[in-house]
C-alpha cells in the first residue's frame, strides 16, 4: 500500500512521526508492506515551493492509496492573501482528490470524561458520527469575490442534486453499520439549498427503509449538540454547517486532542487527518499528543484499506493506554501520569499485541 | 408610546398578555401612556389573512414606536412552500422595518445555574452579548433559487461594505456600554465576505481605540463558547453564523425560556421578541414561561423609550421571583415552587416596586 504522508506545520511532524511508527509495526505484526512518501503541504510548502499545494504534492496524492495529513497552519503565515495561505492547501488536496464527505466521529471515552466542559450524565455514552459535505457549497460556489462597483463581496452557496444524493447517500450507508439513525441538518426555512437537500434526504431515505430519518434545523442542531448529545447516531449536514457543528462537537467529551478524521470519495482513496489543529505554539516541544493522528491512522486501515482487525488492535491500544493512566498534558485523567509524545508513542506500541 | 404587539402562534398569546399587564403597572407606576394595538403575523396570519405578513401589519408596525412579537410557527403551516411560511412573516417584518442589528443577551441567572448542561464552574459569570447582522447575508441574497439546466440550487451570501459597516459600528457602540471587548467572528479562511468583514473591524477599530478586538474564526467560536464562555463579552457576527452561535449560546445557562432578544436600527424603533419558539405543545396550557417575554418588554422600555429606571425595575422584579424560588416547568430551581403562566405573572406584578 502506498501512502502518502503530509506532516504540514507545527506539531504535525512530530505526531506524524508517532502514527508512522505505529503503521510500521502493525507492517510487521500481519504481514503488510506500506511504503510512505512524505511531501510538502501548508505553511510548510509555502515556505519550500511557495504555494500550500506544489504540483509534486497533488501528483504523489493522486497516485497513493491513502494520504494521511498532520495540520496546517500559523501565525506565520496569517497575514498572506486568501489564495497563498496554508489553509488553501487542505482545501485544495481536498477538491483535487475529489474527498466529498468528511467523517467525523465524536465518542466519549470514559476515562477522559471528567474533564468535559458538559456535566458527566450529559455527556456520558454520545457516540456521534457528522457526515459532512466537503467539497460544495459556500467553500467553492462562484462567484466569491468583491464586486467594486457596488461596494460589495458576495460568496456562492451551490449545490448539484447530484453533490447532494451523493453525500447523503454515504450517511445512510454508514447508518448501516451504527445505529440506523440519521438526522439531517439544514436551514430549509431560509435557504432554497437546503429545501433540495431535505427533498433528497426524503426521496433517498426511501431506498434505506432501515433507517430512521429525521430533520433539524441547524440552530435548533447547535442547542441539542448541547443540551442532549446522546439523541445523536449519524448527523449529515452540509460543508459549512458541517464545520461548525463537528468543532462544536468536539469539544463535548473533553477529549479533542483524540479525534480521528477521515475525508473520503466512493472507491476507498481517503485522507486522514486529527481534528486538532497544527498548534504552533507547542510544537517542537515533543508534548503533542499524537492519539488524534495515530486513531487517524486506524481509521485509514479500516476505511482505505479495508483491514479491520488491524485498526482495532490500534484503537485497543489506544484505550488500554488511557485506562492504565498515560496522557499527553492537553488531557486529564484523574490520578493519571502525564507523558510526552516519544513516550505516548512507545506505550501505545507495547499496548500493540 | 405607540406599541404594536404581535402575538403570533403557539404560546405567543399567552405569553404577550403577561408582557402587556407588566407594561400597563409600569405605565402606571411612572405615570406613562403606552397604547397597545394588536395584529396578525406567522401561522395565525396564514390562517387568518392567508400571507404570514399582511399589509396591515407591515402598515401598523412602520407607524409604532416599537414592535413586541411572541413567536411564530407550528407543525401545522410546515407543509407549506418556502414563502408563505410563518417564519417568512418574521424575516419580512425584519427587513422592513430595516432591524438590521439582533442583540442577545445570555447572562448567568444564578438560582436557574444548576439546570444548565454545562459544568456550573464553567458557566458561572457568563455574560455574553451577540450582535448578529438581521438583514443580509444568505438570508436575502440573490439568486436564491433553483438551476433547472444544471439540475442545482444557489443560495447567495453578500453583503455591501456600508451594511457591515453597520452592525459593527453598532457592536463597538454596545461594546462602550460593557465591558468594552468586541470578538468578531467570520470565516476568513474561507469566505471573501469574512475577509472583507474583517477588514471592516480592524477599520472600524481605529474609530474606537477605547474597545479591544479579536477575531475568531467560526468554528472555533463554536468550540470557545462550550469551553470557556466567561471569555467573551461582544460577538458580532453575520447573519447565519450569528443565528447559529446565539442559539448555541442560549442553551448554555439553562435559562433558554429567560431570553429576551431585541432587533433594532439607528434612530430607536425596534421589534423584541423572547428567544424561545412558540412550542406548540404546550400552547393554551397556562404553562409557558413568560419571562422571557417580560424581559423582552423590559429591553424594549430600555433601548427603544430610553426608560432605565422602568426596565431596572422589571428586570429587578424577575430576579427577586426567581431568588424566591418561583419558576414555570421548563426551568428548575431547587427547592423551589413551579408556577403557571398567570401566577407568574401575579407574583412579577407583585414584585414591581
Ligand atoms: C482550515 C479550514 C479551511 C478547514 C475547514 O473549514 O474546512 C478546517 O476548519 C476543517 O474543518 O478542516
Ligand atoms: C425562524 C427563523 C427564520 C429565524 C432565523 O433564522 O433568523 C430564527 O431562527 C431566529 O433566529 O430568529
Amino acid at each position: 500500500k502506498q501512502i502518502v504522508i503530509l506532516p504540514g506545520d507545527g506539531i504535525g511532524k512530530e505526531i506524524m512521526d508517532a502514527a508512522v511508527r505505529v503503521l510500521q509495526a502493525i507492517a510487521e505484526n500481519f504481514n503488510h508492506q506500506f511504503t510512505f512518501s512524505e511531501h510538502l503541504i501548508g505553511g510548510a510548502a509555502i515556505d519550500g515551493e511557495q504555494s500550500p499545494l506544489p504540483e509534486t504534492t497533488i501528483h504523489a496524492c493522486k497516485k497513493a492509496d491513502a494520504v494521511l495529513l498532520g495540520a496546517v497552519g500559523g501565525e506565520k503565515w496569517d497575514a498572506l492573501p486568501g489564495d497563498k495561505r496554508p489553509e488553501k492547501g487542505l482545501l485544495g488536496i481536498r477538491k483535487e482528490l475529489g474527498l466529498f464527505a468528511n467523517l467525523r466521529p465524536i465518542k466519549a471515552f470514559t476515562p477522559l470524561l471528567h474533564a468535559s466542559p458538559l456535566k458527566e450524565e450529559i455527556v456520558a455514552g454520545s457516540n456521534i458520527l457528522i457526515v459532512r459535505e466537503l467539497t460544495g457549497g459556500l467553500y467553492f460556489g462562484e462567484p466569491k469575490k468583491r464586486i467594486p462597483e457596488e461596494n460589495a463581496v458576495v460568496d456562492t452557496l451551490y449545490y448539484t442534486r447530484t453533490e447532494i444524493e451523493q453525500i447523503v447517500d454515504k450517511a445512510f450507508q454508514t447508518a448501516r453499520t451504527r445505529k440506523k439513525r440519521v438526522t439531517s441538518v439544514d436551514k430549509a426555512n431560509v435557504l432554497e439549498s437546503s429545501r433540495m437537500w431535505r427533498e433528497v434526504v426524503e426521496e433517498k431515505s426511501k431506498q434505506y427503509p432501515d433507517i430512521a430519518v429525521d430533520h433539524l434545523l441547524v440552530d435548533a442542531a447547535a442547542m441539542k449538540l448541547i443540551t442532549n448529545p446522546k439523541q445523536f447516531d449519524v448527523i449529515v449536514t452540509e460543508n459549512m454547517f458541517g464545520d461548525i457543528l463537528s468543532d462544536e462537537a468536539s469539544v463535548l467529551t473533553g477529549s479533542l486532542g483524540m479525534l480521528p478524521s477521515a475525508s473520503v470519495r466512493t472507491d476507498g482513496v481517503g485522507l486522514y487527518e486529527p481534528v486538532h489543529g497544527s498548534a504552533p505554539d507547542i510544537a517542537g516541544k515533543g508534548i503533542a499528543n499524537p492519539l488524534g493522528m495515530i486513531l487517524s491512522a486506524s481509521s485509514m486501515l479500516r476505511q482505505s484499506f479495508g483491514m479491520e482487525q488491524e485498526a482495532d488492535e490500534i484503537e485497543y491500544a489506544v484505550e488500554t493506554t488511557l485506562e492504565q493512566g498515560y496522557h499527553t498534558p492537553d488531557l486529564s485523567i484523574k490520578n493519571g501520569t502525564v507523558v510526552g509524545t516519544k513516550q505516548m508513542t512507545e506505550i501505545i506500541l507495547g499496548n500493540l499485541a
